[in-house]
């Protein structure tokens, strides 16, 4: 099987990152559409997401993963 | 079993890195400490590492996740 690599440096965003990477592995995600479901918009800026895409863990930490648009412009 | 959410809102970056997100879920992952190994360094930037933390997918796509320190600074 081929495996993904995660790159860091140790500092501490990395280590973090690195831990929530390496605890998704074998859970779950839920999908939601902030464009579809503008009703949760509050409840992913309540959670410390500031742009899409982004992934809130288990533990609550937020992954905001490369950059698609910020949750203002998805209010406007 | 307590589940990560993804937020997104449909626009191009975001279905990628659903994608690739929900493809990694039971897929393992190498850690590489780029501080300690420096000759990987380069490998990183030919597949578009830019910045870390970030995780490259059997795809080969890149995920920035959020941001430590870029590529250039590692080479300082």
């Amino acid at each position: 099987m081929k495996k993904s690599i995660f790159y860091h440096a140790g500092c501490p965003v990395c280590n973090e990152a690195e831990k929530e990477i390496t605890t998704l592995i074998n859970e779950q995600v839920e999908l939601v559409h902030l464009g579809e479901e503008s009703n949760r918009i509050m409840e992913a800026e309540r959670q410390g997401v500031k742009s899409v895409p982004a992934l809130v863990t288990p533990s609550g930490s937020v992954l905001h993963i490369n950059y698609g648009a910020s949750i203002a412009d998805l209010k406007a």
